[in-house]
């Protein structure tokens, strides 16, 4: 049985906090997508087509990674993928509730569906997307944070 | 590839709450080895041998379930095994320090040793083996918390 | 002496959570005034006709259950209502900090009001109106989780 | 109908921050039973009877309130007193998972049994038995923190 | 050596809170720079010249306390002033997580700043600029939160 | 005006953690108390003597630093030595309110005592005393998160 997990996120950019999940997740799944929702609360500051592309060349040496984006419930994309585990990183206890209340509701939707938590690096653990693109729009440098090609694009971004 | 995963804990006593995630732990894992502690901070209720033989009567039936002991280090115990994939199910936000400390402890003694959190079923969310201690001690209904096996051995107990 | 308590929120639109809550109040209350909000930080879904009428529907069974709207200061309304207890749900600790702000604040405007937490059943923990309200707009199935008339007006909600 | 709350604990000793809850709650209730736990996980420093006579005097004028001791569990106790609400204090969030537990134990146990948790008044926020008998070791004044006559009690204990 | 501490906000008004952070502060440095911040997440109520003028009112008497705004990354402004300590006040655990991923980011981007959290006092643990906001928007009194110039300005914002 | 703080503990052993926050103070402050509590809770691995000395070997080089042992409360001691700021480590959210309700203590029993909280470098956030002692006790190799001299003693301790 192949086993196939999926990583949900919006991915506003990609951090090496994201890759670092990635990478432990490769142990627990033969098979992982990676799944960048389409729908936001808030406006992205990347398109769809940039997100998934970033992913894409950063992943782009690991053949069992697939990156896909995605519209509607988790619990159906998961399905149609054949996927059984959902991977979440849990940086901080602030994270947990929000968390085991989608694994529950996921859990409801798609009762096969196991929703797995996992702790990144320790000097990933302060990273989100959202600081990353807070300290760039500031003209912080983020090279440490990011994957260089994340990196220039953000630079890019707010050059104009 | 096996994959080997390890569920620790002292089980004093298994409740329906470890049984919930023995049995989600089977989808991430080929084999599932529950390591019962040898020393623990606190005298425990049953003895090494009597908590080891209710988790093999509990899981009997499992054939992927092997019930063991360990003395020492988690992390030295999982490179013996072979496990890769270290299972604690998240009760609640409280539970989230202490198991995040110990995951990045066992990550610093033995690397590819991954931790993954899982989240119990809900109806057994407020369950731990310490209430089931206090409330049988107390004369209370436990039938509902604990296989019958662990139910008849609590009453047995607290008869005398 | 008639013991009022009334119980606040948003309600857009109720869930099998809040009809839980009420529920559980009347042990405390001889009379609880469901409080709708008209003032939301956010644009609401249902508007606030919607909002009452499927709370009046919902408790149209329970003689002891009134529904409301109010403008203004929670301590206000209570002070009008003759309302010395506010009923409000914990459904998990990250709402903590914020009901306990709350309740020190209506106390400081309204020192005889007492605010009181209540735990609801456990499957609904995981329930709020915003999820409710997500799933139903990706076309999830929530009939397990509101009323059905919630339910048939959700539906219509999203598939114009 | 008279409503029955029972507010349990083990009062090592009774602070102003339990006689604040206890006033708070006769706003619930019409009677409410402080209920003094027996058996306690360590050695109390004040002997049940001790704990029991300190609570009778600091209440001694509130005819509602009245000071029982009790062994096995609170359920049981709560339904032969008739009481069918619980009153609990939340000082913090690290109070919340264990209350829950116990207030989700408690329903199983005796499903009419309502768990209600007050907020005490702030200043009293901070305050526990534990950090009362802490601060009266070390001779530090506690005159503020709780009734003079568990003050002079505590003297006379650590005088010895 | 002069040690210089920086207080960043947004004190969209600044309340009795603030005032109490400050003054905490002026034993751990001997210049404190209030620093507000030009952007801000959402549109404040008060615009940045009014919430200066309000702090430099507040603070009129207190020699060493400089307000001044700042643009761009805190780290970045502190490093200008030079200033080696950042204060923050820690009102619930909430603030807790947040907090301390902008320390370590700041931390990251200049490594000599060191970022330190007090505790307010107790009786306004519960205040937010937020809540004060709200309060007076509804026509609350808050004259005991905030400053009389700073509720003098709130009625004049809300009388229009 | 010297400012002088203290930073007590039981430092049973002192860590890389406590001299990580050690260090981060004496930018705070022009004289740094290290207290060690003489009573603990447990009867600890290290007497009060080897203790203190660990602390003075460690810290041989800091001029500014002097280890001290206090019995009684911290209140009085800090008075007694003049010192004016407490330093305490935050590591994780669950200290949060426990060091507040100290803080708060004792600010009560000496008011011009500011309490100060720092965050320690993140690869030591995991670190505690008692986690060291765990692991040494299972012969886990320390040797990274303590000081040579520290790995050293616990050898000794552990190999009789």
């Amino acid at each position: 049985m192949t086993r196939i997990a999926i990583y949900p996120g919006s991915f506003d950019p990609v951090t090496r906090g994201h890759e670092d999940i990635v990478r432990r997740s490769l142990q627990l799944a033969d098979k992982l997508v990676v799944a960048v929702a389409v729908n936001l609360d808030k406006a992205p500051l990347f398109t769809l087509d940039e997100r998934v592309n970033l992913l894409k060349t950063v992943f782009q040496d690991e053949s069992r990674v697939e990156v896909r984006s995605f519209d509607g419930l988790l619990a159906d994309f998961a399905r149609e993928e054949g996927a059984r585990i959902v991977i979440r990183g849990l940086r901080a206890f602030s994270d947990f509730d929000y968390e085991s209340q989608m694994a529950l509701m996921n859990r409801q939707l798609y009762p096969e569906l196991e929703t797995v938590f996992l702790v990144p690096a320790l000097h990933l653990t302060y990273l989100s997307s959202s600081l990353v693109r807070e300290v760039a729009r500031l003209n912080g440098d983020v090279s440490t944070l990011v994957h260089p090609v994340v990196d220039q694009t953000l630079r890019e971004k707010f050059s104009g």
